[in-house]
């Protein structure tokens, strides 16, 4: 049982113009809700909160369904299981899932994972072991595919997806250039194995930069925020490069169509390949990916940092952070304390 | 032997700055050149005039080598032997390659491939069975692969690669809509099969036209023009979609970077991938895409057009004519008489 009757529950207030603000949530309390046959009742313990967010709260659907005002929020969450009506979990189980920026919520059991709270740390569920790792994963090794000798490079380079996404390219034995968003970012890739991080806030010129890092030009690229890094990145494409459009952040919260140079005519000359993915799409592979993550990860082979902020309610806070490239690492919010 | 001791060379008086005009071009009179050992003279009977040679107008390589101020401008010819030194040729052999805009030039026998002028006509081995042919061939059947059932979108569409492009998609059994920019271009292609045709010149909404012709949306886009129609196509790709960039004609003649509508986010929706091609990288399967192409016009099952301007001295106005969208499938300037 919860112990308590009130449950706290994020809505849309509002959908935003351009960046969200705090007029973009409220925060409603409302009945601990009661598990149905088959569903879970989860005390969150970390919740998730991911760039792909600002597209739900837009009026139409992006790849992601479109939130209505008055929606409660969802967002990645692990927890403990608090009741269980016949799905397949006991209370006390640890499972992670698509579940709401709430204290509790209920799902059906089917749509939860067991995870093993002793193997790793929760929080690392929602990071280097859960979506952004499984997108870094695939990112690289589907999509973008450095290769030994090739030059690879990252935009969002210290966040959750592109650190990990470096250091795989890294463990290809690809040169590896991490575009950040700080000084103290750009300190953590490049001790975490990245052969060079730049500072895209206190570098005028994007191209130069890049000619001074990949001289030898850009085999891979692996984008996770757009404009003007990736302007600069297109006419340096070497032949037959590979370009994988994980995330455009720096676009997400336009409030009008942005513009920028028209660049497929360097794709001609390149013969660069240009490809949008969804690490949904890999899912039938989420056990070998996780898999392996977890094995560089206990070998101190991938490193991970997690940017925590501590309650529920500074989770708008922790979101509206992300387009400020406050965080490195991880993005998550601790709800509740348990540990396993 | 030549029949004359002059021959007229178009040499590149200056780069154009826009659109190239009269002043981009000087026709120059010279001795016609004496083959050296291995080579061969060659007496122009056709040749093409096609958008990709701004590109070697300007002062920076794009992936064929720029033209320097005062060098003979290069093009695709098809033209008769007159002497071989020890090239493996003999006279009256009918060939192709790539040599000059020009009466005559010479050529190591290497560069040079013969064709059979009782097999087609001359004209064909620069248009349907020569680079603009192996062009729609690759781009569609390796590069954007459009299937039974799918819809094919190809911009530039009466010209010499997509109007054989749409028909190579309608024969693997694509939806197939080109856009053109004039009415007789749009009956052009509805003759050769086509299941609609769109004058973009007398079009306003490219979406809504798109959404009219293409109403499920597009999974093949085979793009020779780039711009505004381009920018529809994106946002109405489907998933999985396949975007080949052949030509972006609608910059060529830009004086500033040209900007639009940033795309790459709407391929996060889509995962579309877009590459990038040169026909040249497909050359050691030219026998194949030949030998297809031939049996397929032989059977009508594809149709071409050819657009031949008369004399060499307005191969300029055939070449900037390209740009003004004057030439309905392919465009050709006929140097000399002979027809094999």
């Amino acid at each position: 049982m919860a112990d308590t009757d009130t449950n706290r529950v994020f809505l849309l207030a509002e959908r935003p113009t351009g960046r969200p603000d705090e007029d973009t949530f409220e925060l409603a309390e409302r009945p601990v809700p009661e598990p149905g046959p088959g569903e879970v009742l989860v005390r969150t313990r970390y919740m998730s909160v991911d760039p792909y967010m600002r597209g739900r709260m837009r009026a139409a659907d992006s790849y992601a369904d479109s939130w209505d005002v008055g929606d409660p929020l969802q967002a990645g969450v692990v927890g403990e299981v608090v009741e269980s009506k016949g799905a397949g979990f006991e209370p006390g189980d640890t499972v992670t899932g698509d579940l709401q920026w709430a204290d509790y919520a209920t799902a059906p059991g089917t749509a939860l994972t067991e995870v093993d709270p002793d193997r790793a740390p929760l929080s690392t569920y929602l990071g280097v072991l859960g979506m952004p790792g499984n997108t870094a994963y695939f990112g690289v090794q589907d999509v973008t595919q450095p290769q030994a000798g090739e030059t690879f490079v990252v935009t969002g380079a210290a966040g959750a997806v592109g650190s990990v996404a470096g250091q795989i390219a890294k463990l290809n034995g690809a040169r590896v250039v991490g575009f950040a968003g700080s000084d103290e970012k750009v300190a953590f890739i490049e001790e975490v194995g990245f052969d060079v991080g730049i500072n895209y806030k206190t570098t005028d010129d994007y191209g130069a930069a890049l000619d001074d890092a990949a001289p030898g030009g850009v085999d891979a690229y692996f984008d996770n925020v757009g404009g003007e890094i990736t302007d600069a990145v297109f006419p340096r494409l070497n032949v037959d490069a590979r370009v994988g459009v994980c995330g455009q952040i720096a676009l997400y919260n336009a409030t009008a169509v942005p513009t920028g140079p028209r660049k497929l005519t360097t794709l001609i000359q390149s013969r660069a390949t240009v490809e949008g993915f969804l690490v949904s799409d890999f899912s039938e592979r989420f056990d070998q990916s996780v898999a392996q993550l977890g094995e560089w990860v206990g070998s101190g082979e991938i490193q991970y940092r997690e940017t925590v902020t501590e309650g529920l309610a500074n989770a708008p806070e922790a979101f509206i952070g992300l387009f400020d490239g406050e965080n490195i690492g991880k993005q998550l919010v601790k709800v509740s304390d348990y540990e396993g």
